[in-house]
């Protein structure tokens, strides 16, 4: 088995599942971390694990510039190299491919572009995503696509739709040749406390991509035509690239319900805490963001009053946490007034105490939702309850 | 009871003791991380606890700047703003004063610089110095001195000397006179895992520094004169400073016997792991350097096989761990790989990991010195075992 999707509980008000993936199992809705290089930045993996994070980004497009897929693959793969033995997912390179817009070149084989690290010239393809994802060992990769920009005319985004289409199907069929060459490993790294256990029979799973911009007919179109490839899973792709908050959450509440019920659904690159909580609440089981990282590194917390930005005068003598209603080890240890002298001073530590707390914050966010669902009286949905999508 | 050193065993190859202070007992020799700026850079003090850290180092120079003395005094003092209940010895400024070689003017008033911050000026004496580090709340605040540099000619040298000692004078009248305003506070922040435990009848100790260049009759002037002030300890300072290391252990060899012996010795500034090892068996009982932490943020870690620099093209693939007879928590989980790929990529968690592992390397260093030292035969030293010096 090498996804499941157990749904317990299903509303109107969001649904609660876990998710079995080779490396672990997840409870959903869930917020993923990103971990661009490997690495969430400045935070030590074991801290990760107290956190209680179960799924972690890894960007493609990155690791397979530095230090490589193949130098990856060789080492074991992702999960060994990083020694995080829970779950990963890789994007397909794609987003960040398509940043690079200066870099670029587009032809419907796939995209050439130039390193940002070193100017050289590379070539992704559909298939070559895979091939690079397959050799990262991640437990969900992503089909390549192409994140459709906002704004983006009805014209242009058909067209990018469409190529994202015909590519979903390219990488399909090469990810299903080719998904069981993962480099997934029984000898664990020493030290990270988890039992071995067996990956036989098991493989990484592909998700597909929703494109078609901010028009809801299109969104439409690319729900239909991908669930007709038959993935285990479906992300809602290209949203949250600028556009104002009524349209991404407009999007989301037109696809979600064109998504089978009993399949994962991931909306990428979301959002806010009040955004993931909403977002959830609508039906969506998994979501990730650089957000809370990002921000922490430049002295923006979250905290359940709202944000605030930790640089600020106001808190240079302020003996309070940041968030007297958070339990994160940040908020039961140090002080408004010693995290604002850290980024003061510039000091590495308030990037680390700083995304400490803003993922405690995100993760403890989505606790609350699941906490919440489970004691709600259950609206069933036989169709759903029952649902346990397995694929192999 | 303020200091207390008790001595277990003492012999021509070193001593073993327990130096206890307000914020704790400490079993020496010890070595003391560097937390400059209220912080050993890149570690949350949870991890320094788990490290077995028991006293750190604060610069008076860096915290008077910012946040500034007074706002921590107000804020309870060092202890309480940076959340560490263990022990504290701050330096007295001097040091960083007279790196500024070109923003300083020397008087035998004191010493006026501007900040390497904003340009601003400011003015240290002997007197200041011992006010900023009672603000702070230190365990050991140092006598204000001056660095004698090297090469210094024996005029020059003589010259700092005396200085030194007449601000030592300085020092120790005002410190006595002050010493009982330390903002030491009973109300722990929460969580930090510590019973609380009364200040009363408490207060900081000073130690004077022993100056005097490479002129070993200077040297012993020095150490004897601050022996007739009569401190609690005593630092050899001006060492580590350009000096060939045949000449820094001489020094070191020359001066240790003029101090009293049942009273702690401190080598300031060292050193490399072999160093700290070998002063430790020459009878020092702490020191302190920023090598482990600087060295750790440029790549460059200790291991019992010699220094290696993580950064090396040779480690690319390297799945070995830094050190293998190192048992500390990223040479049981990370790989040398995985670290020169954090190097590569500018990762803040480079500085992290290498740190703690350089940091746990040579505090399990001087581990180790104290435990040879307690499976010695006693080479029994009357007079120094059962010396316990208390002050109050």
């Amino acid at each position: 088995m090498s996804l499941e999707f157990q749904i317990h509980q299903a509303s109107g008000r969001g649904r609660r599942a876990t998710l079995t993936l080779p490396h672990g199992a997840i409870e959903t809705p869930v917020f993923m971390p990103v971990g661009t290089q490997g690495t969430v930045k400045a935070i030590p993996q074991h801290l990760l694990e107290e956190l209680g994070v179960g799924i972690l980004l890894g960007n493609t497009y990155h690791l397979y510039l530095r230090p490589g897929h193949e130098a990856i693959r060789r080492m074991g793969g992702l999960h060994r190299f990083m020694s995080w033995e829970r779950a990963i997912l890789t994007d397909s390179g794609g987003f960040q491919v398509f940043s690079l817009s200066d870099l670029r070149k587009v032809s419907r084989e796939g995209v050439e572009f130039r390193s940002h690290i070193d100017g050289s010239t590379h070539f992704f393809s559909p298939e070559h995503s895979m091939d690079v994802q397959i050799a990262l060992g991640s437990d969900i990769a992503m089909a390549f696509d192409e994140c459709t920009e906002y704004p983006a005319d009805r014209t242009r985004a058909r067209a990018s739709l469409d190529m994202t289409l015909e590519w979903a199907r390219r990488s399909r069929e090469h990810f299903e040749k080719h998904k069981s060459s993962v480099p997934w490993t029984l000898d664990r790294a020493p030290g990270t406390g988890h039992r071995a256990h067996s990956f036989e029979g098991q493989s990484p799973s592909l998700f597909g991509i929703v494109q078609g911009g901010v028009f809801a007919d299109l969104r439409r179109e690319s729900a239909e035509r991908l669930v007709e490839m038959d993935f285990p899973g479906y992300a809602i792709g290209g949203l949250s690239v600028g556009e104002p908050r009524e349209l991404t959450r407009e999007m989301i509440a037109t696809t979600l319900p064109l998504l089978p019920a009993d399949k994962p659904r991931y909306v990428m690159g979301v959002g806010y805490p009040d955004e993931i909580a909403e977002y959830a609440r609508m039906g969506v089981d998994m979501m990730d963001c650089v957000l809370p990282t990002r921000a922490a590194r430049h002295g923006l917390l979250f905290t359940s009053k709202g944000r605030l930005n930790i640089k600020n005068r106001q808190f240079a003598e302020d003996q309070g946490p940041v968030d007297p209603a958070c339990g994160c080890l940040v908020c039961r240890r140090y002080c408004r007034a010693y995290l604002r002298h850290l980024m003061a001073a510039q000091e590495p530590l308030a990037a680390v105490l700083n995304t400490l707390h803003n993922l405690a914050f995100y993760l403890e966010t989505m606790r609350t939702v699941r906490e919440e669902m489970a004691k709600e009286p259950l609206h069933r949905q036989p169709e759903q309850l029952k649902a346990t999508h397995v694929t192999d």
